[in-house]
Order: structure tokens, then sequence, then C-alpha cells
């Protein structure tokens, strides 16, 4: 049993719906763009600096995993993914954790940032079920 | 040689500092924000996806690198960092690239994120001096 726990921040606008690795991975509701998020289960983590060399590795390749992910869900919406945007940002919640997101020059804030230009579209019910299913059945299940 | 090239694009408003690694490192030329970006030597490289996984790991630590190096400008410009912004976006110059930001809750931006939020304030010129000498310090010559 691990420690860790995503700040409850979290709840309000996305779901936990698997784990890469070390990351807990989380579908951000918002039915704008393909957006995961990955939290290191790292407690008091709030910098990359603060993970040690292998756990960057694995939160890395994370990255690159949840990417396949991200332009998953853009072909589950019919709107294939042109460019992936990957930061780790935390200024509103301190807890490390990265974004994946797809973007599409039609897709309303192209070529802006997306981080903080709500607000957030929640998905439909049946497109969130889809999102959540493809998710699971290509992520481990989360961890306690 | 390599044939790696930096988008003449980043001239417009960073300056070569030095080598990380794979990376050239770029000070961007905007006193508002201590700020570095990274640029793998990869030649035809937009995603992350595209480095192999030993050149993600060499980009990896020299985030890691470039967030002390940011810190140390925040130092030398009177204002500490308090927390890192890290990303790789690349809707407007597709080259990959990684910005490395210093923020503060005081930076008249905060909490919201730095990119396409202009315009920047180039340094005056003795204070982009010290800055690029900090960085030549720290940091490998810039490769041909």
């Amino acid at each position: 049993m691990s420690d860790f726990v995503a700040d409850p921040a979290f709840d309000a606008g996305s779901l936990a719906v698997g784990d890469l690795g070390l990351c807990q991975v989380r579908l951000q509701d918002d039915a704008r763009f393909p957006w995961l998020i990955l939290i290191p289960r790292v407690t008091g983590a709030v910098e990359l600096e603060d993970l040690s060399p292998v756990q960057r590795v694995d939160v890395m390749e994370a990255v690159i995993q949840a990417g396949h992910l991200v332009r998953a869900l853009g072909e589950l919406a019919g709107r294939p993914v042109e460019k992936l945007n990957v930061a780790a940002i935390g200024n509103v919640t301190a807890q490390l954790h990265v974004h994946v997101v797809g973007r599409r020059r039609d897709d309303g804030l192209w070529p802006d940032p997306v981080w903080g230009r709500g607000p957030a579209i929640p998905y439909v019910p049946q497109a969130r079920s889809a999102a959540v299913a493809l998710m699971r059945q290509a992520l481990e299940p989360v961890s306690p």
C-alpha cells in the first residue's frame, strides 16, 4: 500500500481511468480536447526534480504512452489529433502532474495553450462512457 | 557535424547560450520570466515520441538541469523562482522544443501559463549580458 492520494482538486474536472507505470492516469472531463493527466504516485512531489532519475524515466515513458492514448481518444471522437501538447505546470494544483493534450488547428483555442482557458465542456454521458471504456481497456487498473 | 539547425523563428525571441547534452539551450529574451528553451538536436523531431527512449532520457535530464539554471536566473534578477513550468507545445513553431519557465505568484500572469501571453519585455542590455554570461558559464558551448 502506498500512501499516495491524488489531490481532491482533480476530482472536480477529471476521472481516474487507470495506471501507467508510476502514474495514475485521469481523463479530463472536457470534450473540447482529448486530454489525459498523469499523476506520479510519489507523495509530496511538486516538481519533476522531486522525482528520482529512475522515476523520471518512468514518467517520460508514461507521457509517450499517454500521447498514443490521446490520439486514440481523438480518433474515437472523429477528430484525429494533429499536435500533442505536454506540460507540467502546477500553478493551481501543486501536486506534480503532467498534462497530455491533443490539439487540432480547428479546436477553437489553437494555437494558444489550453490551460486556464475554460470553461470546460463536460462530455455527454455516452461519449464519456466510451472514452472511459477505451482508456480502461488500454491501461492497468487504478491502484488502490 | 550534425545537420541540425534551430528553426530561424527562435531567433526572433531567444538567444542560443549553450548546450545541455542533446539539446541546444536558448535564453528567452523576456525579462518578465527566467525562461529557457531546449531544442533537441534531432532533425525532423516534432513530438517527444519522435525521440528514441535514450534521447528522451537525455532530454528529461536536460529539463532538470535547465530548471536549476532557471532558478539561478531568478536569483540573478532578485526574484527567486517559486514554481517551474515545463512544456512541449509547438503549436506555433513545430520543431520539437521544451520550455522551462520560472514563475512567481507576483509575476503578473500567475496562475496562467505564459505561452501566447505577450508581449515579451526584452531584457535591458546589462541584464541580458549578465544572464547570458551566467548561462554560458554553466553550459557546454553551443555546438556548431
